[in-house]
């Protein structure tokens, strides 16, 4: 078996778990066959109003199928 | 006083938190005086479903009493 | 535009988001115009009834503005 | 939102801000709505006549607009 | 000129050497003009049978070449 | 689930695999559901002879049953 | 002698040295007796029009005169 | 409860602990509620002489009590 | 030869030394064969008084025996 | 006792293994009384045809002894 | 093939570039057959006048030749 | 100015400082305008009565001088 990896920040106004599941929703757009992922930095933006912006890079693991040969 | 750690990984399907726990509780079934922990490397599990598996690596400190001697 | 870092530790016992808040809060109380922050070690702290204090470090960018010459 | 990384190594005969910004050049080849970029390791490849080449190697984020749903 | 990094998973159930390999003769699929590469982390997955499957992550990079504007 | 680690440092005359190998064995006589690994710090012992004696760290994971409650 | 650190990011949309700079120009308004300084991690943030901001951690060191007692 | 850090370089003729212990005798003139410290690198000056002056960097937590609101 | 680790920390309230040394005859009491060690982190509390407690992890590691097969 | 690193670098198209024995070769050459070592980072060159060539940093530590006073 | 490192710190007071081809040319007094060179830490001395020295440690790696067997 | 850096490994019975020093005594034994040092990784080797031999890797800079061109 052969993985690849993809890093995605997946962003929330709301918590840290939330901006995580964003980022791996967004990775299932596009890649296949998600086996694992693991945490990052994680960081804020401080909106005007005061408000934070929750940031988790995540890096993402998917399985390369044979069958694409 | 003299302390020592032990490595635990919590998991979870909620959050990062109750991992978090999880990896506390399982801990104090073993030792006893536990005092601090540090969260290490933070890993997802995806399930078939899609659904995600937190995991959290924590080191957890405690005191070794004196009576043991 | 020139930026400045300053370290703080929030703590709750509720979870790590609650404790983040809690250092975002303080940092408003003394500096201004802050822009981002980033999250370094989360520990715990473990009280006598087994119940954990949760801390994060955040270190907090603040725009130092022109006008203080 | 969220964001996505790329990692690219510029390179330049000239110093290391032209290696940066030619890694930039590349990525916006490939991807739109870049967004920032962290600088990594720097290396030299020294060539025959002792002339080095500076090699940069640049994290690229760029957002994932939601149009491509 | 402008290199590109992708990340690997190569595995084997041989030995460290041949899942670095494998990492490579996956990359040669997908890109070309692979240069250069770096080993990061090495893990082992224990089969129900108490087999080592080894597993080492691979950065690769390789070269992109002007033709493509 | 919960799982703990225990750190191995196992030991060859012959290669980095056959001491990665001596790791999981050791390990596998003290505890059960030995289920991954990671590799740490390779060093090298070098005996009057000069041949080497290599060293390798394995941190490994292991889940414990909620059989033993 | 005591010394004591303050970070800043410096920004230029020249380049890095103008960036650096800076850094060290803010911190000479508020503390007196800098000495030396450690370049941290170096961003970039990305402009609408493609033009880049250079943008440079430094950790500044100044010494604490005894006068103050 | 909420703390902050603050770096400090602590400087001695006579040994490692000596400018610990100086670090933090300097900041427990300008701030209160000094709760822990963490060791960061430790460096060494040579003098003319050939005697070394040894350096430690010492991160210093201290609580910051609500009364000042 | 194999070996194992164990991550204790030693305290003291004299220097750092006699931390180190607490920590090893802590090990000595639980385990055998203990061949060598490693600094970790140097921690301090400070009390109430203001005297500092040297807090230092160290990470032993020693030799386990064939016999006990 | 006295020891000094010097940091080689072997290389091998056969295998890790390979890399490191003949970084061990060459620094017998240059020095005596080497004792032991340590792995660096490990990377791979790929030649034309594809094949790798192994890359291993090796830094060796060997005793300095009296006699050349 | 075989390579050594050596790790020296240019200086200037001009900018990085200049003190990274600074060491550059001091380690090709005394090595022959540079091939490469990674950047480390970048530091700055600040004089009496306020004027930045920069400051680069470079890890120069040169080929062994053979020849010297 | 240019410096470069020599890595060298003081032990001693006695304690850190002790190892440390003779680290710098060594060192001066081969080269000449030792200007700073900076400390790497402290060990210990434990013997058979359970003394600790304290291990101090300094890496030490001298400056230099242009008068060998």
């Amino acid at each position: 078996m052969v993985y690849k990896y993809i890093d995605i920040v997946g962003t929330s106004s709301t918590d840290i778990t939330d901006a995580i599941n964003n980022a791996f929703q967004e990775a299932s757009k596009t890649v296949k066959n998600i086996k694992w992922g693991e945490l990052g930095r994680i960081t804020f933006r401080v909106e005007g109003s005061g408000k934070l912006e929750y940031q988790t890079e995540v890096r993402i693991g998917f399985e390369i199928l044979k069958e694409h040969k």
